[in-house]
């Protein structure tokens, strides 16, 4: 039934034929081409957009573009928009910031906004003998470099750094360049891979040429040049706070609450099954305004992962405590993100997004990103240590079923009166239509 | 400007009260609902589906859904759907699908299918003693969770294994009940949670009506109970291989090429600035079908990069190597996903993924998503160790730039022309179109 054959020059068909070859060679419903031409949009100019983002595009995948009002952030109230599938995350991130609206809101702080890049080359000789002469080659990449930063210095940023590692415990005669950059408000890739391309090149010339070296010492083989999604040090800082006591209307109930939260955390930080999990709520957050943003919640997943295990375990992102009568609950992660180029500046939804953050600049965005990310966080474990996440879930899961099964408002609201106090479940469900509602 | 008030209730208003109150408060152009509406679906039925995925809906974020031909899997010829906001992704992903597919194919094993969940929870007394006593409190806890597992275990799932561990250097007195499931063709968040929540309910009161527990013994404090998306035991492995010089037309240039791609791959392995951007390649592939299969990215990422960390460095997920003169390149990761319930049941396009795949079990999508994987981690490393992957990404951002500046089809034809051989930026772009097209 899948057995279609191989084809070749595929991209070379249009949208229609491309459709038509797939409803043929998968025997799929005749009407599948009305049923994807029904999520395109009417108006062309803004469709062609969304088709040119990707390659082979057969029709739109439509995702609930969804806000959460009343964020505080470094005293500003803040809309966010946020595209998820996930039931819950909205309403957790809504309900967050709500919450902490009334106790001083979230504080942001960026720690640094370095971006990095690596030329990746092998190279026979003696280490001293290159290191010696790095500084003459420093200058020579950044002056043949010079036509593709004049831009992006003008803007302040460009080139920061550039130091040479030899790691002959990774490949003998392995070297690096390690280098640094600041994108001021591009998230910078393509300015990074350029540049990096380009020191490359240079690299392999200026070894070629260099009087010092002899023989095979005028070789070097360039493995690969491409910008790195670890940024550890382009990172910010977010954190909620205040008296205990102010958590709950119940002072006993307030420290309770703390100590179990802090507990949860704590958990977090020092067991793997726990972080892991921990973790991806904070990204539910992150990734669902990262993508109403344009901007590519892969790369920032990677990065904050790889962050969280730094020490050499796995631990959970944010942290929580009380210090001083005072609940505190914090988060910190490397984040590189844009306001412009890109996704950002073509995407019509992206746009607006921006314009309802206020045309934040990128450490704005920084900030707010990981406000999402904290949020989102703050009512999962918040759901965890109080009423559990299935009372909430189990309303979602039901609608979602009752959805899926296309019954009736009315059916939906029995069934939903029905299930106020028993487990749900599909065929639960289904059960229960059979039986009560046909 | 971005200084609108808090709101309260906001859930409550209707679609088109929260597009005015946000147009109201920000000061946004009055075409704003026209525009937010412009995409929405015009079948009300199909528009409710999105809509109910999540919370304070106001429109459709659409992102192209694009599919890849050409996969070759397990001896089976397979077009993967895929939805991506990211140029070149589709493109690597069906340049490897092809090219492999005349070379074997990708191959797949799945080594696990285990889920876990754990039971967080502090307890006063001597170790031991709750030891003694847990194969009388796991026959409680599995009697008593009996409604909940019965559906599953008719698919031929369920529990499969409850244990109870002691972490005292984590917080003193806390235990876990480390949880097992098998969850067949759902990704089982529902069911686990469900279980685990009933479990703390069975441990708290099965340990206050202990007759071996005392005092403080007969109380217990449940800090948590929650899945686990840590599941490095549901994993799959993938693979391509064939002999060296296969690679290419040229057998020299091929065994050149199979050296610098495993040299680039064990980078990968050792260098975490390396590491991440590998891995963020891999999940290019993986996210693009996991979204239009409508399972839960952030899991899949979560589980996947906590993997990559599990020796204690963070590592590349992906290993290549020549073995008798045989090249292989080969991903193993852990991937927990449904082809039921959830978004997959209900999203339009989701359903219709499930269709062009040809309505895979959960373990063949298992295999499909390595695949997806491997696949853009082939086409990145290749360019990276070949022609270097500005090429292909300055022509995309060539196209991004012309789009955002809207300029008209021949105008795009004279650009492409003209930077076919000069560097591509937002100014250069702007600057050309000043002078030479306006």
């Amino acid at each position: 039934m899948t057995e279609h054959k191989i084809i070749n020059g595929f991209s070379k068909l249009d949208r229609l034929q491309k459709i038509e070859w797939l409803v043929e060679q998968l025997n799929l419903d005749e009407v599948t081409a009305d049923f994807l031409n029904s999520f395109q949009l009417a108006e062309q100019s803004v469709q062609n957009i969304i088709a040119d983002l990707s390659e082979n595009h057969l029709s739109n995948y439509h995702l609930p573009f969804s806000v959460a009002p009343n964020f505080v952030v470094d005293d500003k109230v803040i809309t966010f928009p946020l595209v998820t599938e996930e039931s819950s995350v909205v309403a957790a991130l809504a309900k967050a910031a709500g919450y902490w609206a009334k106790r001083g809101g979230f504080h942001s702080k960026i720690i640094g906004t370095e971006k990095k890049g690596q030329v990746h080359f092998s190279w026979s000789g003696k280490p001293e003998k290159i290191f010696r002469s790095f500084p003459e080659l420093k200058k020579q990449l950044e002056q043949e470099a010079a036509p593709l930063t004049q831009n992006m210095e003008k803007r302040g940023g460009g080139i920061t750094a550039i130091t040479l590692k030899h790691l002959p415990e990774i490949i003998p005669n392995y070297y690096q360049l390690d280098v640094s950059f600041e994108t001021c408000e591009a998230m910078g890739a393509n300015f990074i891979n350029s540049c990096l391309e380009q020191f490359g090149k240079t690299l392999k010339s200026w070894v070629q040429t260099n009087d010092e070296f002899q023989a095979e010492e005028k070789e070097t083989d360039v493995i690969m040049a491409i910008l790195s999604n670890y940024v550890p040090n382009s990172r910010v800082k977010v954190w909620v706070e205040c008296p205990v006591e102010e958590l709950e209307s119940d002072a006993e109930k307030a420290h309770a609450f703390a100590l179990k939260l802090v507990q949860a955390v704590h958990i977090s930080r020092h067991d793997v099954s726990r972080a892991v999990t921990h973790n991806k709520g904070i990204f539910n957050g992150i990734d669902a305004l990262a993508i109403a943003t344009g901007n590519d919640f892969r790369a920032i997943e990677a990065g904050g992962h790889a962050y969280a295990a730094s020490s050499g375990q796995y631990r959970g992102l944010s942290d929580a405590g009380i210090t001083n009568g005072k609940f505190w609950f914090s988060l910190e992660l490397p984040l590189a993100v844009g306001v412009v180029g890109g996704v950002t500046s073509l995407h019509p939804l992206a746009k607006l997004t921006m314009a309802i953050l206020g045309q934040p600049t990128a450490s704005q965005l920084m900030g707010y990103l990981a406000v999402a990310g904290l949020a989102s966080n703050w009512s999962a474990v918040r759901a965890l240590v109080t009423s559990g996440i299935q009372q909430g879930h189990m309303k979602m899961h039901l609608s979602n079923i009752l959805n899926s099964l296309h019954v009736s408002d009315e059916q939906k609201r029995a069934a939903r009166l029905y299930f106020q106090d028993r487990g749900v479940s599909y065929s639960e469900v289904q059960n229960y239509l059979n039986e009560h509602a046909k």
